[in-house]
């Protein structure tokens, strides 16, 4: 079994309830019982988690080399300035994927920029709940394409 | 009666020990217990804390939906950088009043831009304990108009 | 008493007139009125004028040193560019407010940055009429803080 | 009969004397004259006024919203940082339209911005005398289209 | 007979089609049937080509020097970044002038900036279909000065 | 049947020969096969289309108003510079998914800026191949949705 | 008689009177005095003026086409930002000195730039009353150097 | 037999009809003949190319992995945006050396910064039509050297 | 005996783990055994602490105006953004030393930047564990010299 | 008698020779004996070096401690970059005026910029030779008013 | 015969000893003397100078107007920062080509700007010992016009 | 017996006497005795020279390949602006660290960068004399664990 650790930063606790009309209505509890669901028909574990602590989100990725095969990361406002969170990434020998569920691209400046990506193989943005599923999804053919490699 | 979050930020517990020359000699407790007599008189219940850590402010921020009207915050140099404080303010639905003891904007230049400042409806800066206060009476003003409309 | 310069800018004669949904619909007239009442029950004599010339805002400060014994200053969109006036309230000895109607830190960029702020003990920004109401405010507690420490 | 408000700002007064080599010889006198002639013909009663000064300026503009029923301003070097005069045409509920003689964009860096352009609705440069001509016949077309409109 | 090129950039032919709520309903077939009714009634023979490629516009400025008299460009996007198009103008001896249907310099600030500006006598934005038409009425001009000239 | 155009950019005709140790050595004609057998499977027919010309992928988009249903973009260099294809794509009415084979933001500094982003619904960097069919999977959700919405 | 127009700009009536520490205890009345008389010594009669109005400013400029051979203008903090008295300067044929009391050049950075530099023909500062008289001393030898030419 | 593609960009098919003060009277046709001549004595045969299109000179470059030895590129405008063209010279495997015929260093500000420079050899400028023999040159000294190498 | 804070901020305590061809194979334990050694032997009593979190750090800086003489920090990512801990530092009576393993102004520009600087007396960079024994011995330097000085 | 250092940076050697047009016809020997025989007659003794060298000009700076009452200084094109020199100015007790020829601050932008004048006491630009005697004229007032001082 | 300056700059003493597998194994030396030989081929009489100080390069440049018809130039870091080389340039009536051994727009972004550009007549980078001698190979060419023009 | 390099860059044979309140008391050549005493006892040869010309900086450094172990450089000024001293230490095999006596990134923003930090192994700052001594430190901290190693 694959364990896959899907991790939400700061203010996202709140899904659901903040600005629906942007989130949709589905709360991070209901997203990450959908992810476990999804995961499991594709051979993936998912351990979700959420901190709105920068040195929380630190620790959950220091504890990935040991325990987790992949990181989501949805580091949320963090994104931008967390060179922490980039450095953590950098720690541990773990492939990470960045999610995000708006277009983070098409909003204000300061969410243009990533300080995460030099850290992680790649980012989805834009799709609200399914930017984790396609998440998800990559990991799932990563995983298939190591097993068919063997 | 109107409660209100008095929220500090880092460093803020050094209050009164801290450079008097700029501060003044006043400590937190001093204040807080200044701000609770000033707000009875005023009708407004002010619940005041101090934080450190920028996770934890973001959570204070998270509980005001449910039980607080107003935010008074001052939150000392995550001001200048805190996209994750800014995200939660735009997540709850309590108008919040920025405060700064000193006036920032004719300090260093990292001290003059507000990251916050597009997530709340006002600011005041540097009327050292006065802000805070200033900050209530806008409060209590506003609460006079609200009345008043009805 | 206490004898305060309120000092409007450019464009605030159109106050009620210009975007009402922004600014209210109280005229410049009526805001006087109502702060020279407050000011009268707090001691304070207040003094207001408008101009939509720099040349003109700038004497009226110079002023100050002879007649007043605080400025309330909303310089308008001067705020943005007038070393002018910046100067003007260097080369006196009258403590000034810098005042402002909306969250000029949310707006456009341009009005983010006051080119005053280094020249006034505080500023107020965002709270309509009352943001004048809070300066007089403020002056009220520096005299009653003088008062005390004679 | 439609009012049109024809406003030269600071330097135009020198028209005719100051680099005929690139402005030309025609007086400031006689393009109003022109403007006026060819502005009857089209059932457009132009009123021309020059100034130097800023808040005269601002003043002029303020007036509009119950004399005129368009503007044409060249607000020349003020088009550049004067942040009053755009405020000015956004208190007003008149349209204006920017002109300038000479192709500004083409000219020194601090020249190809114009702080004025979000409150205008067009801006016609680098045709000397005939940006004006432009400008009313761009006011000429837009009254047709109304009255067609109706 | 006076020749004249209007050429328009890239998307222009999605004209009427294309967020009709700015650009207004006309197609772009309409628009140079217009300009072509126009421009006869003043003398002035109207030639209209589209392309969103850059480099068939390129071409297009090169066949002036045999070809036409005056050159009405609207390059759309590429008035901000194609210094081929620049280059172009500048490579023929035809005076040209920029047109814009919006006024580009109250949008992104990507659009603020016209690098062709250098190589045209001037630049006309905002009016819609209209500023095509302040085009060849600023040509009109042109030639009844020269004939008056000699 | 759900119509998917799949639009690759400048230099991906190279793909497969080209730097395999990055893009691996899978050709241009294999991704698609295998995008077209994917799609397929999930209800979507695949149209692939590839060009080195900036106008052309201006065309191929203002076809998609009348011909597609989704759009997956993968603009190659043009990404960084073209609001040509910027304005394309808000030209339709057609949603759109930014695709990139690696992780741009990881890469050159002028790699991590896309000026399309404004214009898509979200963006998907960095999973070589699989970048695609993610693009593919977001698809079917959305689709997925909208049926099970009604 | 050479005629010298001796301009003094925004603030500077307040000298002798503001931060005498930095700008000394002469008055601008004791100033004009003592470079009037200085002036008669060395042929040259000096006319002097303050103003704070930009467009007062700009018009002394006007006049000196007509009136004046030398103009020495200390035109304050508009020297950094006043588009406007550098188009004045420009459009009179009056060779213009720059003055500045203190040295601009080592004071906060907005103090660095001159917009005015580029329409004058030297610049002299620091020096604080002797900074004009300086001046005065450079028109001197203008003069010398342009009859010893004859 | 050296194979050598001379590539010209936009606009170069105007050389010798273009400011001839600048770029000379030579045509491009005499300059492809005499780089030809030239080529043939130093045992290099010259293919030479001239387009106005990024996307054709993108597809060229594609051509060189098969076709050419060296490619002496004159992008012209493109050189200075043009990232599709940058990618191109990544994408295969044939040196290439940056041609401009004036000092492009010291011109515009836009003409300073080669956007193609990390992906080729060298760079030759300010020579005119030598810069392209100069290229040459540079290629035939290349070639001895391999040869003496082996 | 003299006290001294030894303060690691986020991600080092994953020494030895993390890219050890970096960072060398030595433990954080390791590393603080080590200093404690060395500091006995100097008279320093060395009190090594690691947090990842930017709050935990500020309040261990504020124990140390009543528990320790010296400080030295190695704040890790924090170094670049942490105005929070920029103000601790501020706001205590203990002088501090920043310290970093590798030479942090000769890698990512992010990291060339230290805003914890303005409040340290001095900076140790480039040495790997050898930068922490630097520090300490600065510290003894220091001690003796006032020891000395009585 | 009153010691003079006047110190000639790089290129000044060339004077007389080097672009007549703008520069005169003057000799730098010429320049100097003219400058002694002003100083003579003033009551300064002038002592003139040139030297191409940053370190030599340092070197110079440094002997005016022990030998010299004031510098005049053109530092050529070491005025805008060279921070030694300004280090040098900062390490001496010896009042320093910065000297130009040309009018920097309306020449190339690299030229508008003095690192030296947070050294300097004032800066004279723009007279030729007459800069220089500017400078002294600037000394004998100082030296007078000194005098008149005691 | 023609003389001609080869001046090398900063470090290039060290080539052949330094970073070998950049620069190859050709020392100085070895370089001059390959130039000699080529140049006295072509009828150009080659004068070599190294030098390490910025003033000495200054100095041979100003000796080129008596002694040398054209100048190669490679003055390594310095063209990167040193107007005073850039300024000499000027000063003298000597054709100029800058030289490079490496491509320097594909290196560190410190070394894609040259300040020299503006003062020189070309450039070539890229090619190694090889730049030199397509220096040489330019001023030949220029010769032979000369010749061939009279 | 280790041979170490200490180089002084400009202005430092001025220590003891420039600013004593900010440097001590110490003068260089008591600096260069203590360093020698200090590092004998542990092992290391002090060779001490200062020089205020970057050419000469240069060339010590260039002797480094041949006669030392390692190099301590305080380059002062040039820190902030000689990329020659910095490809002079890429040029030698010998290693390097940057020492100053104050905390440089605590002084004005042009002492913030160094551009010589690419090409040291570290940076010491801001201890006065003892920044030297601990650079003395961290070589007899090299040495032994090179020792250890063997």
């Amino acid at each position: 079994m694959i364990e896959v650790l899907v991790l939400h930063g700061p203010n996202l606790n709140m899904l659901g309830k903040r600005e629906p009309g942007i989130y949709g209505r589905m709360t991070l509890e209901e997203m990450n019982a959908r992810l476990k669901e999804v995961g499991k028909m594709w051979g993936l574990k998912v351990h979700a988690f959420q901190s709105n602590s920068e040195g929380e989100i630190v620790e959950y990725i220091h504890q990935a080399d040991e325990r987790y095969d992949y990181i989501l990361l949805n580091a949320g406002a963090y994104t931008h300035y967390s060179y922490a969170i980039h450095d953590a990434l950098r720690a541990v020998d773990v492939p990470a994927i960045e999610i995000h569920l708006s277009n983070i691209h098409a909003r204000e400046p300061f969410r243009r920029m990533s300080v995460l990506a030099p850290a992680v193989i790649g980012q989805i943005a834009g799709f609200g709940y399914d930017s984790y599923e396609l998440g998800l999804y990559a990991i799932k053919k990563a995983v298939e394409r190591k097993v068919n490699a063997r």
